[in-house]
């Protein structure tokens, strides 16, 4: 089995002209093959563990669910070796959800893309979000600092991402950590839809890093309230959180913190 | 047309209780669609820029060429307004390229894959690296000093990644900016390409940020004698790397640097 999200290997460090050899713990990657009642939906490198919310969330931010329900989860039982059963997860709806199309790329195929367009498609499938009450600055610039408790990998690695689902109070209701930080944020929302908590109204989600497109993308599909980022968002990810009616914060250092869309 | 690499944006900055509204230039994010001989390949979230290179490296990294050449590159005219045709590029081999798949995720779609069988996958495709006279580690611990001074986007917004082909002096040869890593060493991948370039034998690719099993993968592709990282590989990296016959270094902090693959 291939279950460990950190794994030994031995490497070598030179500094000042000597070298010494060690043990290291690196942040484990495995890819992972997402079916959607029995579809195959798309295979990405991820950090094992929480597999299940990161195939449910994946379903759910990419749009793929089409408000069906989720029945089941469950690991693929059909390869020849145990180890790769895991790094298959099916998504059970019954045959409710539409049946997933082979896509090439990111978005749509349509000859004359440009973010403009991009973000149309996006308002096409997700309703503005709603005002909620403001989370405020001091919470959103704080959260750094609450989520690196439970940041047991990077603690580990210093090479791991981190997403969280926070609330009004800045306290971390669910903390996810994986290679990739689309997939650490997939992982968060599929919590939450597992645990029926979705729209995520009225919460935050952290991420550690820089905000991009997808990023602010998958806020929206979850509804949440605000982004807030470590490091600077594109400026695809201001527009569209302005679109989208999301705050965006971001390059938070110590107590200060940007805002860069604030639909309030 | 929207073909510059940062925007400006007004942002407003809290700390210590006061508040500031100013410019804050941040990274452009843009979609750009890749078209192979006019048959859809991919749409990537990009940094506007060398856009011919990365469509190019994509395809050339990704094994899409099969070993046809490059003929031409050119920008798509047929989309309705000035500023989306600049968003799709057609890379033309005259029909010589294997006509590209409609792929779901980044890998086959097989039911059981592991780390293991991906890289027996990538062995299949790719040859092993021959032996090439090693890259000094000073010189490879030194990369990122040397690169920064070209970051001309990050050092205007703090938030895009880098790559580097450079040579055993530790002389980048090129260096490019994008919001995705691995949309940067396409672009280098791709520059050497036009340049008539590859493989890069004796040549190092630098990143910033940490190596995945992606990037391994584009530099065992490239060719490259020595992929180093500013931050720490993943597992999976690393059993790629050995598997390539490619050094792979990274964790640099000052002088010291960690080597995680030395096939030398």
């Amino acid at each position: 089995m291939s279950r460990g999200r950190t794994a030994t290997v031995l490497t070598t460090t030179f500094e000042d002209g000597t070298s010494r050899r060690h043990p290291d713990e690196l942040a484990v990657e495995e890819p992972l093959t997402i079916r959607l009642d029995d579809h195959l939906v798309a295979t990405t490198m991820r950090t094992p563990g929480h597999d299940f919310e990161l195939a449910v969330g994946f379903c759910f931010t990419d749009g793929l669910l089409g408000g069906a329900i989720v029945r089941a989860c469950r690991y693929c039982a059909t390869g020849s070796a145990v180890d790769t059963a895991f790094n298959v997860v099916s998504v059970d709806t019954g045959g409710q959800a539409p049946v997933p199309t082979a896509r090439l790329g990111v978005t749509s195929s349509s000859c004359g893309l440009c973010g403009s367009t991009t973000i149309d498609e996006l308002a096409d499938r997700l309703e503005a979000l709603g005002p909620t009450p403001p989370i405020a600055l001091e919470i959103l610039a704080g959260m750094a600092d609450r989520v690196r408790i439970d940041q047991t990998v990077f603690e580990a690695t210093g090479a791991v991402h981190a997403a969280a689902a926070f609330d009004a109070l800045g306290t971390p209701l669910v903390v996810r950590e994986d290679v990739g930080r689309h997939n650490a944020v997939d992982k968060v929302v599929g919590r939450l839809l597992l645990d029926d908590r979705l729209p995520a109204t009225g919460l935050g989600l952290y991420v550690s890093g820089r905000a991009s497109f997808e990023l602010v993308q998958k806020a929206w599909a979850a509804g949440f309230a605000a982004l807030v980022s470590v490091s600077a968002p594109t400026s695809l990810a201001v527009a569209t959180a302005e679109r989208a009616g999301l705050v965006l914060a971001g390059f938070v250092r110590g107590a200060r913190i940007n805002l860069y869309s604030s639909p309030a």
